[in-house]
């Protein structure tokens, strides 16, 4: 049997599509690296009926139920309140919560309101979970045997609460002996579209017997993400490592790394191991391949920095592309970008430059240079690769796949 | 009675946390415009049985079912083999979507595989959308009044579809005088915390009536979304603007925006009806604020690039930081972030110069500047003004702070 895991999100913001619901990824995964089974996830708007529904519905289906969302000060935060209905209880003041309320904003130099002090009022059955970063605690609830846990929706205060409190709470209760585990692995592969990576692989019943194996396309590849499950992690990872070893027989060209890791990621170990220094040219990406790259903790390690050389001005002043360059081909250009990728490398004295340069759209296209034309170029001491790519007309997408596809060329020619 | 919108999600790779669920808050947004009522977004599995019943209670509860994912070429993709189910319908090959899919390959200079053909089978109930960035077309079904339709996960093709086919389709269902419209506006707040814009708002029943008032904390400030709901727009509009105009009265001087827009997009607006010109200088940013400047469209009407001084060389030879400042003060620091914002702005020749540098985490920190710190600093052509900032440990959250405060510091500047 797997531990049932439901994530319900509650917040009009969140139902009307005004945030992304970036907080039931990130639980889910961590959840899953736990070997636990999540099942759905639920997203409804601050109505007390509805919430009350999905939470029968939920605790009937799952072992353990997230909720995040609805615990703010203000009027339109029901969660605490629906949960007292839920449980039949009532609200008393919780004087340890009380307590660190009053800490907190004794630190920030502020009294604490009345409004603010409501947040010490807590149902009598539930354990209050600490909640350092903010003033609402988490709020732990057992019935019939499944795990209720409340968080505030605020990400860095949810995300304290379950590497606190949560996570190690859910381990505990999957590690009696009682549950399975499911465990994942993912090969990421370029260069191959979905369809034809399938059929390299053939047939999936040969190989697969009781795991699965899933086909995620996206704009730099397609992952393959082998699921097992079994009594315990070592049983999940030899058959794991079985149908890995199966698949890299089949499509081992096409598999850049192993698990979730970003390119970036991956770019920066290989840089790293061989002691590589980068430098980057950006016009269309405008700074979002230097931010994928130093997303990644340790970047400094080999990233030199970059120039947004957002305007013609800025890539001759400050990248030293001739003005005829531009002149004759446009600033979208082969000669454009090698210019771009040679020059930066020897400014700032790095064994790699890359250099984006293209028409992110709405608007600009032309005939000849439709929005999503970019050119890309990486050079290396001894020589510039430039490629055209053509992408599509979303403004941000287009410079995501510009990102993805520089940091593809650069590991091609690591690899050489 | 308002037209209620379910939106249903399949697909392992959501469940598990592998990848964020975009699509739902993108669709979700798209139909909350058009003033529907988006009651659910439900994320499931790829599971026959888990759809099959997520089908039949969302067609329950709503006008209008929404489902993305499940329809690639691979084994793991079982949704059209669900609908089939679903409706008790059997697949037959449609010739049109046969022609387009010829069409497709035939301008990508390759054959259409049989795995790929499949795509053109469909379940005879449903009239097929055709998707003009990919192979899997989506599928329209009417049952009791409610439609059902499915489109593929990949973000730009379900994009694609939505805006050729479903939202006018929806637009349409909506208009027939038996909906009412729901309608949100927002207003953006800086500088004052969720619970004290409450006290300042006061008692919302005084003035909210049959509308919502909803509070939705952030890094660069709260939101304030109101909801109204009513026969027409004209009605949910009005309502909108008097209840906008009482917050305007109680906490006016908090509101810099209005609307969803992004700072990006407020501060674009005022430099370009100023006629101002901006550069920038970001160490721990990484490009993060030339990319999140350049996401909105036109933004090359100002922005005239910048540099990601990402090393210390790169400060001194590319914005002539002093080498001397960053030996006394380091490089996050006052005198630092002054001086990068100072010479960026005479270096690009712009109006504006942003700076920024800080301790990004998860390491890196001291005691005297803990993971966290950031200097940010804005430069005009009669002065400088650099604020300290304590953020969090959260590395990607610190990035983003940085530069959201970055830009409500130029925003302010650009006030005075």
């Amino acid at each position: 049997m797997n531990y049932r895991i439901s994530i319900l999100t509650i917040g009009d913001e969140i139902c009307i599509g005004q945030i992304t619901n970036t907080n039931a990824s990130w639980i889910a995964n961590e959840c899953a690296k736990l070997g636990a089974d999540v099942v759905i996830h639920s997203t409804i708007g601050d109505d007390k009926e509805v919430i009350l529904n999905e939470l029968s519905r939920l605790q009937k289906q799952s072992h353990c139920v997230l909720i995040t969302g609805g615990l703010g000060p203000t009027h339109d935060d029901v969660t605490k309140e629906c949960l007292c209905t839920y449980f039949n209880d009532t609200l008393v003041e919780n004087q340890d919560v009380l307590n660190h309320l009053q800490d907190l904003f004794a630190k920030r130099g502020r009294e604490l309101s009345p409004r603010n002090a409501m947040q010490a009022m807590l149902p009598t059955q539930c354990t209050p979970l600490q909640n350092n970063l903010g003033t609402a605690p988490g709020m732990k609830f057992v019935q019939n045997g499944v795990l209720i846990i409340s968080m505030p929706g605020v990400p860095t205060e949810m995300k304290g609460l379950m590497n606190h409190h949560v996570l190690p709470l859910i381990k505990q209760e999957m590690h009696d002996g009682k549950f399975d585990v499911v465990q994942h692995k993912t090969l990421m592969t370029t260069g191959i579209p979905e369809s034809y990576l399938a059929d390299a692989i053939g047939n999936t019943e040969v190989f697969l017997h009781n795991s699965t194996l899933a086909f995620l396309p996206s704009y730099s590849g397609v992952r393959l993400r082998i699921t097992s499950s079994g009594s315990s992690f070592v049983e999940t990872e030899n058959e794991i490592a079985r149908i890995s070893s199966y698949i890299y027989n089949k499509a081992g060209e096409y598999i850049y790394a192993e698990d979730d890791k970003s390119l970036a990621e991956v770019v920066q170990e290989k840089m790293l191991l061989q002691g590589k220094t980068l430098s980057i040219a950006e016009s269309c990406t405008g700074g979002l391949l230097g931010s994928i790259i130093t997303d990644v903790p340790g970047s400094s390690g080999y990233f030199m920095g970059g120039v947004e050389c957002y305007s013609n001005e800025s890539k001759i002043r400050d990248v030293g592309v001739r003005e005829v360059t531009i002149t004759q081909h446009g600033a979208v250009s082969k000669n454009v970008v090698e210019e771009l990728a040679t020059n930066i490398r020897v400014k700032f004295n790095t064994d790699y430059g890359i250099s984006i340069s293209g028409i992110a759209g709405p608007d600009g296209g032309t005939d000849d240079k439709p929005v999503g034309t970019v050119w890309i170029a990486v050079a290396n001491t001894s020589r510039v690769v430039a490629l055209k790519h053509q992408f599509g007309n979303d403004r941000k997408a287009n410079k995501e796949r510009a990102c993805s596809t520089a940091l593809l060329m650069l590991l091609k020619m690591l690899s050489e």
